[in-house]
């Protein structure tokens, strides 16, 4: 049997994030790293040499370049979100699947322009939420999915902080209005509120009421924020996104028989071995103090990290498209409209004073 | 050097924890199990018989006869809610310390004439709340206060639920309007609001809104809730307690240096080696997935259960005042009512339509 070309990578910018992606390429069994453009092609072509570009590599001048080269299948973009819109809308005119990193747009209105340019034009939307793929996410999934182990969901907390240094506070994209307006909401906010869905099946909820005290910086950029999330059965979650505390990513789901605690959720402590704590009908002993039975902590092993098996999977749905006539998987793009339709309500419930806002799909 | 006289605890009724506070008063080695009365006294004595009191301990067919007693010195409440301004006030005016279990009261407004008992007897009040008394809260205290490893706070949770029975959903005195009108709030939220009030310091928040999805049994009485609480100084908390979900203990701190996370607050997974999670300046690495440095498990041993730690606190104040004429310790008495200032502002943010409340001390 022929062995499958593999989707050939093109990098939109140079990224600090994408020394992790183009790692991530050429780890991928079914991906290559083909090209990359900056508006400055020295910058291109020190990043081409410092992120293990193959020789053969093309190393261009723009951005237009990489969007005109045949040969490039995939485009990775990790734009500041103000510019997505539009390169991604261009890219998928020139043919070229995206993998666009979060938050994928600044509001829904402009992710459904990028959708339906992606639509149109039969390719592949893909966004750069690395953790969905690795195969802990999975198990979790699982862990969650049992009425006998966890039972039925009724609260999740999830939290993203990092503590931005002092340059990063000044300089980043993440910290700049006309860049990235959605600030840590967009940035750190994104993978809660992703993870709040998954954990909810993405049932959307019904209201989002944001928290009253968001940390803005002197230009009004969100650096931290959270909100309560309510659904129609009763369920609800809350979450916390910072750029000014130190590093913690966690998500807490507690079930009507179970619970799972998992503390390096965006980004695993380790590459290779992951764990999660799974429990169920933990009960206390009445006299002594002690759990029977006390949580267990479940571990996951990968060879190729999670940022990888992204790339994998974005690979693979390429290559189904290209060679064999296959749609674009609706899975992606469906969850990550679902994650921007909650951005977006969070950021209205603070624009509004904190009212609760109505989530309609 | 003679040793001081063990102090001496008369029980009010045999409520299901009293197997557990019994247990604690014979391994504190300052405090002895001298009394117990119930409305009847078989059920003292069967009580009595199952909880290792001593042959020479005295058995009661009323509360009454408890406080009458003179050689108690100490009485520990676990009735109803709703009783216990009742006989706090009447063991006060008897001249009899009290441990009292949480919630304290209904309201502040009960809580201040308990209190008011409690200091013009010169008589110690402490609440029921075991995990205060564990040194590894102090270890964790420690943690938070270190600005080198912890930093400022800026985010709180905690959550405490379990899964009641269908008999404690139907039975239990906590479901009862009459009886526990506080629910789940009362009980389960009581340790979380605690537990975030003793992050803070017990700086009390300015503005407490409860969530909207509060469950109530078919009498009204709350079986689960939720509520956010802000600071004046930006940081806020959140927290969860249900009596509708699996067990889970949980206290998490964002500091702007510093996380902690410990998964067994209330009572911890094992009596005598107990632990949580330190990290201090986390950060990931840029091109692998790893964290450099990790959350480091802190160990923290005890021979001592913390009841019989609580027990023994209570005791050592209780002698100082009887043998040595010392004042009640304010300490107890002062976080206890600022634990209920908060449980109170949620129950009326949930009386008022989710309303924000504003605490004054």
């Amino acid at each position: 049997m022929a062995q499958t070309p593999k989707i050939r990578f093109g990098f939109i910018g140079c990224a600090a994030i994408g020394r992790r992606v183009s790692r991530a390429v050429a780890l991928a069994p079914n991906a290559v790293l083909h090209a990359v453009g900056s508006r400055s092609i020295d910058k291109a072509r020190a990043f081409a040499a410092a992120n293990g570009f193959p020789a053969a590599a093309k190393v261009y001048g723009s951005y237009e370049a990489v969007l005109d080269d045949p040969e490039v299948d995939a485009v990775y973009l990790p734009l500041p979100t103000s510019l997505h819109v539009r390169w991604a809308v261009l890219a998928a005119s020139k043919k070229k699947h995206v993998l666009l990193e979060k938050p994928v747009a600044l509001n829904v209105a402009e992710f459904d322009e990028i959708i339906a340019a992606c639509e149109s034009n039969g390719v592949q939307l893909m966004d750069g939420t690395m953790w969905m793929h690795h195969p802990r996410t999975l198990k979790m999934k699982e862990f969650l999915s049992d009425v006998n182990r966890f039972g039925q969901l009724r609260s999740i907390h999830s939290n993203f902080t990092f503590r931005a240094s002092a340059n990063f506070l000044e300089n980043n994209i993440r910290v700049k209005p006309d860049l990235d307006a959605l600030g840590a909401l967009g940035d750190a906010g994104w993978y809660c509120l992703r993870a709040i869905l998954w954990a909810a099946n993405y049932e959307l909820p019904k209201t989002v009421i944001a928290s009253r005290n968001p940390e803005r910086n002197q230009v009004g950029v969100i650096l931290a924020c959270g909100a309560t999330l309510y659904w129609e059965d009763g369920k609800a979650a809350t979450f916390y996104c910072s750029f000014l505390s130190n590093t913690s990513t966690d998500i807490t789901a507690l079930g009507t028989k179970g619970t799972l605690h998992v503390h390096d959720f965006v980004l695993p402590y380790e590459e290779k071995e992951t764990s999660f704590y799974a429990a169920t009908e933990s009960g206390v002993d009445e006299a002594v103090t002690k759990w029977v039975p006390q949580p267990s902590k479940r571990i996951i092993e990968t060879d190729i990290p999670q940022e990888a098996l992204m790339v994998n999977e974005l690979s693979r749905l390429v290559a189904d498209i290209k060679f064999k006539k296959a749609k674009p998987e609706q899975k992606w793009p469906t969850i990550s409209r679902k994650t921007q339709l909650v951005v977006d309500a969070v950021k209205t419930s603070i624009d509004r004073g904190f009212e609760p806002v109505q989530i309609q799909e």
